[in-house]
């Protein structure tokens, strides 16, 4: 107890000093001496060379300058905290025994990638708040030499150095590939596959498996038996998942500690065979919250150091979700509520999976299986509700299509953040109208506000003929107030919100409010008194209305928060491309954005309403 | 060698019966002397309950029996052989044992659905040939309440199973599950996921592997090594892959000794922890040449008994193909072709598989691999060349857009077999247009002859900017014998084969011919001389060209090879949304189709050169 409060108290002094800088105006690196007291040893390092330089002494100094740029950086713009910090010596170790580039790492996932950016000329991404948005929270190439592939999702990192390794061997060069892969990362159905084929190389290929005992949240699987039973063991344990797949295997305990790792490294530089090293690491460690609640600060927000409201009394789209799901529970629906190892996106708390027991399931993170589940409990009579964050749902399409689908399961899919953002380039969230209403049989659906989700969901967990997929709406939670009475089981029906004439606007989920806004904006600029509807519906058309325009509407706009490319729109454009009407499609370009202003966006796509309007006004002229 | 001539002489003699049988007229099952020899006991078997009252010696007969079914079937129809002939007597055992439907059996990918369907009142289905088209290749519940899904791609028992197991703990039911999957399958992702999902299920949870030793074809991967190690030790070695995730493991031998696998089954009957039954079987048993060549005989045409010419020296798109990767590798070339398990589709024979050497690799069925190893390949300045079934190539989504897309790694995938068709609902090759085509980053290019394919292989084998993938045309190679040298390094480029005026017809990859006919038939009908387009890209549109379509034409029609929701025609269709053009998008609809025949789904869907006309004439008016 009482070591705990001095650990608190050093960790506050700690921030305080943290703090102060980052609220300074300094913003040069190494410029004065609150930042020397944050780089005692990193200011020498510019890469990987000079690590190789240090005392023992000095790169435990640099350990700890490590941690304070990452505390640092997160604590001002948010990011991974928790597994940067527990991998702070394994990359000191790594850059200490390997020659990068030459060798060749690769992060899975870079969620532990903060430390390497640090030790290859990117520290100051984590000192000079200038810097902060110039160096990403990923691996990228684009940055240095030293990364091999923009990467931000998981389970891909022994694939990716699987191919760098047969290129290697395929133009007889020589030197180490090693792939940094966590616990967590395990999970995921590619990470097998790279693990079966890497064993098989023959050649040198070093897999790194950093063990923090977590995923995002406490991982889940079998697999995850046998990492505790070797690390009880020290390795030693008969069940070894990694030797059954034919690799070397090495084990090692202090996982924290710089010279056990050197050692170890050292043993397996230059192997001429597949070779894991099963590290055991202290995910958080170096701050103290952080270790001791390891899913809450896997990954934070700024100000994370500074006392926070955390809003839990507002009503959010999430908050409606667990309440629903709690509710069916409490009826004895056969309800089961899915995530796939991000339930903290989702509300999925751990009072909220404490009170759902058994009838919630993290499978970790394997989408792929997620979805056959759903569908195998959907075909047995249970009520599954999986929910997926739009960028991760990419990770899974022959099961929407092959297990879902073709079966005709009626399980329940929530897509939550699906829409266009500022976020990295890895994880954008357009594409999941394109991916998933392209696919036969599905229902997929775009509320716009609460009591349509509801409706939504009622009906979804009632009806036995579809896979449906919802599309949570993002942001702010709207209530209309008025229960939503529409039977959802006419599919593609929309919903003439108001009836006017000339132009119609089918303003999709998020962009509903926005073509609310048009409406408004074109009446103030032209006096044209638009149609504007909601479609509710991603995967059809409504002929029958889309034909009922043609008498009375000589425009059809559509606006959807999402690519155009495949989506929404277009099958609108398709369905009036023999007739006289004329039709606008409004959404993202094709591409991938990295970070870019979600206003900058909005002007790139016309996506306000002065654009839009205008648009319109060039296309009736 | 005396000893493999009487069993070819065997095989003779029974193929002449069997034969003789298919040809003559009589379809009824059961009704005449030749048929009685072909189901000695499978006649007094209507459902898994029959198959309980059996002796040992009625159940060895019931064996033959059904392999007389698959032989007569596959030798009509085509379809799975060895695999089927593997796993009759566990099939035998299993309903012997288990109480299907109650207790729930699931098969993996169906390839070895065969006997459980001889067994569950659909005999019919194998010996009498108008029920062939009846009863399908795969799992299916709108055949039986002992098929619980359609299934026909692999790695998906284990997690639908998982799912199928947890609404039963939901419901509060008691019954067994079983997921039965091969060797083979074992190297998806799918199916990693689900066993490390069912290890902790907690409850009542069978899995029987089926080692045949093979997959399509020879397996790949360190697990393979494993799963050879416990076949030497009887199951008995240290290293094993099942009890290192968790599993309870039963090793059998005597995959093929009916005896053996129902005492087997017996003891895991109503586990009530998830639990392994390693069964070595022999893959093709019963029939020799099946068991010599399990690669060949995984899978047949019609008449494989008969002597066939196998039409080896006639060019086709896969001698193409093979021939260019061995000419760049005789050439020195760092390129590296990758299959996932199905090399025989790509004409990556035995003897290509030796003249590549280590310049080839096959990942297993792991497709999400292949494409991230690809990239990795390509990173590191070798030259992949990955093929991929359209079918197949819907098993990785988040690779092709991360791994490859996101670091515009310059890899090479072939898409084979991409088109409408009359497979079975679970092997459509209609959705990879707008699967692949709406990420960004990526070129994905529409060959319509053998020159046009060779100068785009070319190109991105030489070019360093993109991940390049071509839909190799399906069907009989098309040669124009003049050498391409468009250059695909100006993208959306699309080619005005024939100028004309009035109509535009935008005709790509397979239906280039279409187009053409088109032309010609409107020319005839109307006199209107047609403009024909080749687009030769399918990932976006040739704005300046279609601008200056508008200046002579009022109409634009666009053909593709498959779904047009999402497809290259929306795009065109989006692209004249804002102008007075015409736009009709030809192509198939949005459905899963099953075994429904080429023809009727080009009248469905106004695929032939008359109902495009009358289309066109209808909007011109």
């Amino acid at each position: 107890m009482i070591k705990k409060l001095i650990a608190v108290l050093a960790i506050m002094a700690f921030v305080q000093g943290t703090m102060s800088y980052a609220k300074s105006n300094d913003v040069a690196v190494l410029k004065n001496k609150k930042e020397k007291q944050l780089m005692t040893v990193l200011n020498k390092v510019d890469s990987p060379e000079d690590v190789k330089k240090l005392s023992k002494k000095e790169m435990e100094a640099l350990a700890q300058d490590i941690r304070n740029g990452i505390l640092k950086r997160v604590n001002t713009i948010g990011g991974h905290l928790g597994p940067d910090l527990g991998i702070v010596e394994a990359t000191i170790a790594m850059h200490y025994v390997f020659d990068s580039p030459k060798d060749k790492i690769v992060f899975d996932v870079s969620h532990q990638v903060y430390p390497h950016k640090m030790l290859t000329g990117r520290k100051a991404g984590f000192f000079d708040p200038e810097m902060y948005s110039k160096i990403t929270g990923y691996s990228n190439p684009a940055e240095s030499p030293h990364d091999h592939f923009v990467i931000g999702h998981t389970s891909t990192s022994v694939s990716l150095a699987t191919g760098l390794a047969k290129a290697r061997d395929v133009k007889n060069e020589k030197y180490n590939v090693i792939a940094l892969i966590g616990d967590g990362s395990l999970s995921g159905g590619e990470a097998y596959e790279g693990f079966n084929n890497a064993a098989v190389l023959g050649t040198n290929m070093i897999i790194i498996v950093n063990d923090n005992e977590m995923s995002i949240a406490p991982n889940q699987g079998g697999l995850y038996k046998n990492l505790a039973e070797l690390r009880e063991t020290k390795g030693k344990a008969q069940n070894n998942v990694f030797k059954a797949l034919g690799f070397d295997y090495y084990y090692v305990e202090e996982g924290n500690d710089i010279e056990t790792l050197i050692k170890a490294f050292e043993k397996v530089k230059d192997t001429t065979h597949p070779t894991v090293v099963h590290i055991h690491t202290l995910k958080g460690k170096g701050y103290e919250p952080a270790v001791e609640d390891k899913e809450t600060y896997h990954w934070q927000l700024p100000g994370f150091m500074d006392k926070k409201d955390n809003g839990a009394n507002v009503e959010t789209y999430n908050s409606v979700t667990t309440d629903y799901l709690l509710k069916m529970k409490s009826q004895k629906e056969p309800v089961v509520a899915i995530t796939a190892a991000t339930p903290g996106v989702f509300g999925f708390t751990p009072d909220f999976r404490e009170k759902m027991g058994s009838n919630y399931t993290d499978v970790g993170i394997a989408e792929e299986h997620a979805i056959a589940y759903a569908s195998g409990l959907a075909t047995n009579g249970a009520k599954p509700v999986l929910a997926l964050m739009s960028s991760f749902v990419q990770r899974t399409y022959d099961q929407m299509s092959q297990d879902l689908a073709l079966n005709n399961s009626p399980a329940t899919i929530l897509i939550y953040w699906g829409g266009i953002s500022n976020a990295d380039m890895t994880h954008l969230c357009t594409f999941d109208i394109p991916l998933i209403s392209n696919i036969p049989n599905i229902v997929y659906l775009s509320p716009t506000n609460k009591e349509e989700y509801l409706a939504m969901l009622d009906w979804s967990l009632t009806q036995k003929d579809h896979p449906v997929f919802i599309r949570v709406p993002a942001g702010e939670l709207v209530s209309t107030g008025k229960k939503d009475t529409t039977d959802y089981s006419k599919l593609n029906k929309y919903e003439v919100v108001e009836k006017g004439q000339k132009v119609a606007i089918i303003a999709a989920g998020n962009f509903f409010k926005l073509g609310s806004q048009v409406k408004e904006e074109l009446k103030k600029q032209t006096g044209i008194d638009a149609t504007l509807i909601n479609p509710k519906f991603l995967t059809g058309v409504d002929e029958e209305l889309l034909n009922s325009l043609k008498k009375d509407h000589t425009l059809v706009i559509t606006l959807e928060d999402g690519v155009v490319d495949g989506g929404l729109g277009e099958k609108i454009s398709r369905f009036y491309g023999n007739s006289e009407m004329k039709v606008l499609n409004f959404g993202a370009k094709k591409e991938f954005t990295d970070r870019v202003p979600l206003n900058e966006l909005y002007n790139r796509y016309h996506l306000t309403k002065e654009l839009i309007v205008e648009d319109i006004q060039k296309t009736l002229k």
